[in-house]
């Protein structure tokens, strides 16, 4: 079957971008729409409502991801989901998240409206808690069957600080979903064909280079430690220099290294923050406690990065004639993207006469990221001006988000024409 | 007149100290004796106590000094102070302070005994608040007259963090001392002959020399200062490495190059604290408020590493395009021992056949230090094992306090005849 020349509606995503824009508005021109707050609540409603009007089937599931479905005609196909997230950051942007998901409904009414038959279920998806305001990715974990049971109940050998995991049990109820129930949100691979989203760059590198498309080429994987340097405290006036065991000299030695180390090449390396103890002018750091994280998108490489991040911090230490001890808090893997996707997204782009589309890896984290070993997926990119994210000055121009939307319509169709 | 060959009696100060190691003990060894704590007021009773069993004058002044006076028979004579602190730090050592104290009293007792009539009143002087606990030197500050109002009345434009000051003066009233009256303790340079101390070493020079007596040139001159670097919170994974503006990355490059060019020669360097916001993982730290000592002792010096010192931080911030301001704190001028008391210091030593005495600068401060500008002083230092100071591990062979004992009182006998 050939590809039909479908485009979509730019007004009727002009309207739904403004109308999503005033739930949550701050009055720095943001949003400020944390997850199943009061203003995520109000998003989904005025979503449910735009998916109503639209005559698509509404659904939501266990872990409160919200979706608007355009069911093939054949009752045993398999679904493609398009989607992102509507919740926001503290004092966020209006474009991050709600680009995806305004254009994924967008593209299901226009394929509606055309009339063509597609062999595939399509399905718009509001991921629930992308941002992390409770648990980064929530939605996306509980979908491919990622959410472990601890992450809600709480391990009773763990401290629960400020009892978070209760607030969040009693955030998702509010909100109408089951704690006990949210494990049933997920999903078997054989059912679905594959996974799009449309998102913002959150970088410069599209704006930098004038270009309007990038192709996701996968999100890079991420490993976050606490490191602990030990020395002992000592009077800062009367200890020679040689007799000190100063653990904050270590602390900024390794954050140098580390920088010039393992920020390069697709790398890319953070330090947070940094405690110390006892903490006065006239003694000696006898504590530094670092907060680091690595980021690569090539798996193999993450992981011989947290190789050499911990023996760099151990000599540190010796360096100094300290200790050091390391606590690895996360690890997210890398998360390459299909190549037959971004095949398709490279044609969609040729067919829409974009020539100057960029490959990128994508350095922020993303559903896409969960969904990318469950099944085929795609991310397209479209600029953020001046590399600006999560912050009420991020802004897109229009006619990108427009262009974003038509080449992940034409994806779409490319996507469920080969299933 | 000849210097008479006196000797001060070892039992009779072994039992003063073991006495005043009881007031305020900690279950570790040490003492806690906070000033105007109820441990340094039993302290002070205990030593009125011994100064009326030995028949010399009890006096204390408008600043909770307190001392011991040995009269001269010249009613217009001038007074050699001799002294140090019964304060400690929290858990601290029973030697730092003490045993300047014990000794000068010991002094007053052998030359009372001896009958030798001396052309000065010896006066053995315990200072108020040496350690700072309210406010560091606060006795000697007040006799020299170099207490600001300020200090005790709090400044109006500014803020009384957890109302310190107002706790400070509660303190003072508790002990009998009049915060209104405090000036009154100032003295007239002309009525002083000069000031000898007697104090620890609290590093490890005489230790590791195997020597055991140290004769101080000069006490350093010490300057701190808070220096902020001021960036931009921005994604970590998605801000390129040449937009980035790491508060923290400034801050580790600042500590580094200072360490290697302030820590050498006679200078001394600390960066003892280090405060990071906002201080996530993925957030590239916006600030690094950095608390920053530098010490030396030499005056022109320790101005010229200041002018460095900001010289420093201005080219860090350069470097990692910030801004960054710095407030000092303090400065507490350089302070040089009297040469002539250091001849007398060592004639001393030679007198008691002490061949291996070493000249020392002090990098910890002392009541001395705000006595050299007002009047003559001398130091002398006894070892400290290991350094070890502000700890109760804190220790000194007690034949070494007996012999730093006696260089004091070789060194009285020289100071009070040559006047």
């Amino acid at each position: 079957m050939d590809i039909p020349n479908l485009t979509i509606n730019p007004d009727r995503l002009w309207a739904d971008f403004e109308q999503l824009a005033h739930i949550g508005a701050t009055p720095e021109g943001g949003v400020h729409r944390l997850a199943l707050s009061n203003a995520d609540l109000q998003a989904r409603t005025w979503f449910a409502g735009q998916v109503d009007a639209a005559g698509l089937t509404l659904c939501d599931d266990a872990a409160g991801n919200l979706s608007a479905i355009l069911p093939s005609l054949n009752p045993n196909a398999k679904t493609l989901l398009i989607g992102s997230h509507l919740d926001s950051v503290p004092n966020g942007g209006c474009y991050d998240g709600s680009v995806g998901v305004l254009a994924a409904l967008e593209c299901l009414r226009v394929v509606q409206a055309s009339g063509v038959a597609l062999p595939v279920h399509l399905e718009a998806i509001n991921f629930t808690d992308q941002e992390g305001c409770w648990q980064g990715l929530f939605g996306s974990k509980a979908l491919t069957g990622k959410l472990s049971p601890l992450s809600l109940n709480g391990d009773p050998d763990q401290h629960d600080d400020n009892n978070q995991k209760a607030a969040f049990r009693a955030a998702l109820q509010r909100a109408g979903i089951h704690p006990s129930d949210v494990q049933q949100a997920r999903r078997q691979p054989a059912s679905v064909a594959g996974y799009l989203e449309l998102h913002i760059e959150q970088g410069a590198r599209l704006d930098r280079h004038g270009a309007h498309i990038g192709i996701v080429t996968g999100i890079v994987g991420r490993s976050t430690y606490e490191i602990t340097f030990l020395g002992e405290a000592s009077h800062s006036g009367t200890t020679a220099p040689q007799d000190r065991r100063d653990a904050l000299q270590a602390a900024a030695h390794f954050i140098q290294i580390a920088h010039t180390r393992f920020s390069r090449n697709a790398g890319a390396f953070n330090c947070g923050n940094l405690r110390v103890l006892p903490g006065a002018f006239n003694i000696i750091p006898a504590q530094a406690v670092l907060t680091v994280e690595v980021r690569h998108p090539d798996e193999a490489q993450l992981r011989g990065m947290e190789k050499r991040l911990l023996t760099l911090a151990r000599k540190c230490a010796e360096r100094y004639h300290l200790t050091c001890s390391t606590e690895q808090m996360v690890h997210m893997p890398a998360a390459p993207m299909s190549e037959q996707f971004q095949t398709w997204i490279a044609s969609a782009c040729q067919h829409l006469g974009i020539s100057d589309s960029l490959p990128l890896i994508s350095y922020a984290g993303h559903d896409a990221q969960m969904l990318s070993s469950f099944t085929p997926s795609g991310m397209i990119f479209i600029p953020s001006q001046h590399g600006i994210s999560h912050n009420p000055k991020e802004y897109t121009e229009w006619a990108d988000v427009v262009l974003g939307a038509n080449v992940l319509l034409h994806t779409v169709l490319r996507v469920a024409l080969s299933v």
